[in-house]
């Protein structure tokens, strides 16, 4: 069975695992508060040409999305979300749980637009509803998607003039980053938002994320939540080890070109087969459109999730590609679906 | 400068990242659903010696901590500790931001009995007060003391005659384990109580903690918990390889009886130089009391925590020891020592 | 200005003032434990024909509705509810606030089905996602519609099949109660929920709602909940009065009726000035649509809310009538609506 | 049976019952944002001589303190109390049901001092613990004693140095502004304080509770923390209908002048008697302590809290007074205790 499920099946990039075995028997402070993570942070803020953002290291994304919002909001205060959006279908209610509301709008390409949050604003008008408090979307989207530079400046433009900090979870960042035709770079995504977080888990690390927070308000006291909502890993160095590794020399952006080269592989094949997608993507996530009895076959040699069922005997599936993705089994699969679609 | 200031200051035993490097490349289902996981919970509850509890990985402590008693009280319990337990002091106020009150009672030895149950139990009454739902401990306590056997049967006993689950906070557990002196086995403290964890943190793991559920209701979704929480690893195979390695040919026995065996080096040289130990311990956590002059002059090339300050130029400190202790640092710690006490 | 604009803006019906002033003196236990609790809770369970169920008062609907929700769902479960729901709408995240995610789905009646109930399950299959774990209509609905009784049947059989409390927020009972064409008693009401309250505030009261638990799990420690929330009265007692003053001879249908009548009054004279309604009810709420000019001009002399604007010069306007509503005043608008729309 | 448990046994005092009667017919807005309760502001703002505080009314003490508590403090923040305080022991986990912790120092006269919050922040450093983020003092206290102006503006003092907003519960205030030798006015409290409520309920109202808020940060936003937890009242009017008949000519003095000589003669009565008191208070509670047996046989026609058992055959007891308790029964009190006492 070849996976093609997710891109957290395998451990981590080589270069990672050497890096913390080399370190392995030095003594560190714990919590983050070790030189490791010092160094990590400096090559983070570095690459988003900000020196005075604060750096913060979790280990998952739902922990960050939670942190970040938990420690955003007043109580009264909601976040305002794309119905696709991770913290509103995926994390069990994450946010709820921490006391916010969690205001959506449909998107079909996965983005919020400055126009719909304007209507979530338009509808939340007195202290009898929530008040939207903060803007979270992800980059790439929950459906692959990127915004564009100018999207994304459109959206951050109209936060400041609104007072919403904006937050974006980068999970997928190195392929975004990676992505053909992407015009937001690092400087840009921090400069934009009020916070993000470069992912790790999804992108070569063997876990771990780095939250970014630009906001001055937002800086103050996150540790604190951090350690409450048990998020602050006791051993904060393996995160710094990891962080720097991938940092240091572009292995972050190497590791998303590899997870995206294979995705283009597959989607130059798919369509060269007659299939569509839906929606298009340009990242490591792609979602094809097949017949109901190919996905069957192919189900028996191959993981991959059923995205949604068509009524036409159609489905749309997604593959996603990681760092680890190998060509040889990108090339079986397509032989397999080539010979499926005869 | 060498460090007795915790025993999560280094990365890992050589054995685990040697595990964790031979699984890199191999393609395993997320959160906990891998084969690798389904081996390690084969192993501890073999060591259990009960194949009915579930068990469950996650990445921390306070984690663990605050899913477990979330998941187990309804809105108006509460969870009872002794004044110095790790979720009363030093979580942060974990437990009340998922809504319980934490009940304590002062205990100099860090223990509950069930005289201290029962007097929380006697002063709430009725509903202008919140109900007692659950009782913690921890094995060792926080100040480094043991159970026996005995006392953990009569609380046991006590919290079951009044409908109390009681948890077990297992994050030094392997120390406690191979103690002189310790007659309480995991199939012991897996029978006396409803949920306990055998943590790896603090124990040699990279990172991780396996929690052990007996009690059938406290098994109930215990997962939608775990992944609200932000405490559901992607990748939780990685804990899976690690408990796995630990408890495959007694690793997890082995590390916490070179902990405890670095730490009585410690212990019998300063005993020797005639200093007594406030509490008195047999496991990885000591603390002498040493004049202040002396304790000023060791920290300026050992690391360590000052843990009470008293009125007569005295101070307590706390030495903590672990799987990676060298022999050597604590045979030149005693030399300093010994040097700085004439 | 005559106010059309809610069923709140008077005081109380005469007789629960003399009844407050009769019992004024008296000396009664504190937080709903005295006798006249005691004799309106047995003339409730009398009118639903279940002795078998245990009564709260709270004071008002917002409380019922946070404490019942937060006493009925674990950490990870869900309320299920109509889009325009007054918990997701109207009550600024106060289910969210007790750590509960609402789930919805659109409804332009205002009325849950089993079939839309079943979406929402079918979404939500595993632990990556909320549990829903109760179902809440309102009858009447937020938009004055009422289920009847074959349908609240479909929806009771449907929850109980999947094991799903349904509870019904009766804010406005008295009215649905006493709609032309009702056939929901309260006996049928109380059958098909596993809790509802029984609206006093929008009612005739001066304050008040009781809160009717029929389901044993739902039972169990209702009170703590109630004081933990703070919607535990002190002076419980006063709620007890007014209740026992609504039933004890009818005074509850009485109101319904005369705040139904006066509905039907307006509505009987805004549709023959040949006006439509969105949507139609029978209920103390009704939504003319009206031309904007119109709606300017009715706003200098009367209260009411603007429910919809609509893009063709139209809106739609919410008119509420009540046990205090004038037939004067019905009249008076009639007429001025008249000269209006000439 | 006559009880002197407690201070809001019976309804009201008959002015506000004609007070609510007079307005029973008017149109009001609801929500509090109707004239009465304007009225009702301006002579409050008049009372505390500080025309920039914001007025709230809510229906019950918890309700007040779990809003207010809720809206001052970040996730990681925590109240200060002495443990004998309302907020600690009495609400049902109300604060940490907001995600709150609650830090205790046992007071045994249950006011707290500069010293004593002094130790708590000086427990906690940094961020494993919670942060001290609110002071909550009671007056008069959970036993009836009094801040004097010297020790109030000593905390206050204090408290502005620490920046640390500084809350006062006054659900039994009428009987410290008219308890012989305070000193401390309602002027003085509001300067002192940060924010504080004028209690109703045990006071004479027949509900509801004014919250006077001074700080700026504090009176952001209030009404939509009342409105999420269910504090705020739909007729909100209600509320200021009393406060305005209880401030407007000195009646919510009157009434704790008369709780207060009532609770005077039955001290003088009881100390006459040779009984001692613990604590000794000059307000409207008093812990008279007196042999088991003679306490026994007052509870066959008097209701009374038991406050503490002795070992020696000897009880406290805890009479409360009211601006409704009358002369007759006080006397007879003191006859059949005298009686009892032979």
């Amino acid at each position: 069975m070849i996976s093609f499920k997710n891109d957290y099946s395998e451990g981590a990039h080589p270069r990672i695992l050497e890096a913390l075995t080399r370190h392995n028997f030095e003594q560190s402070d714990g919590y983050g508060c070790d030189e490791g993570c010092a160094r990590a942070r400096a090559l983070i803020l570095d690459a988003v040409r900000d020196r005075s953002c604060d750096v913060h290291f979790l280990v998952g994304g739902t922990q960050v999305n939670l942190c970040l919002i938990a420690h955003a909001l007043r109580p009264h205060e909601a976040a305002v979300s794309a119905g696709s959006g991770h913290i509103n279908v995926h994390e069990t209610g994450a946010i709820e749980a921490t006391g916010h509301k969690v205001l959506t709008r449909p998107a079909a390409d996965g983005k919020l637009t400055p126009a719909l949050v304007r209507e979530v604003l338009e509808e939340h008008t007195d202290e009898h509803m929530v008040r939207p408090g903060l803007v979270y979307v992800s980059h790439p989207t929950e459906v692959g998607t990127l915004y564009t530079k100018q999207e994304l400046e459109a959206l951050s433009f109209f936060c400041r003039k609104r007072e919403l900090p904006l937050y974006l979870d980068g999970a997928r960042l190195s392929s975004a980053l990676a992505a053909p035709g992407n015009d937001l770079e690092l400087p840009d995504i921090c400069r934009l938002t009020d916070a993000f977080y470069l992912g790790g888990t999804k992108c070569g690390a063997l876990f771990g994320e780095a939250l970014i927070i630009r906001d001055e308000t937002l800086k103050r006291d996150f540790r604190f939540i951090q350690k409450q909502r048990g998020a602050l890993l006791a051993k904060g160095f393996l995160l710094g080890i990891q962080f720097e590794e991938l940092l240091r020399d572009g292995l972050y952006y190497e590791l998303g070109a590899h997870a995206n080269a294979m995705a283009e592989q597959l989607r130059g094949g798919i369509r060269g087969m007659g299939y569509s997608f839906a929606p298009e993507t340009r990242t490591n996530q792609l979602f094809p459109r097949l017949p109901d009895g190919v996905v069957e076959a192919l189900s028996q040699d191959y993981a991959f999730e059923l995205w949604a069922k068509g009524g036409d005997k159609q489905s749309v599936i997604r593959l996603v590609t990681s760092w680890a993705t190998k060509e040889e089994n990108v090339a079986r699969f397509l032989e397999d679906l080539q010979r499926l679609s005869r």
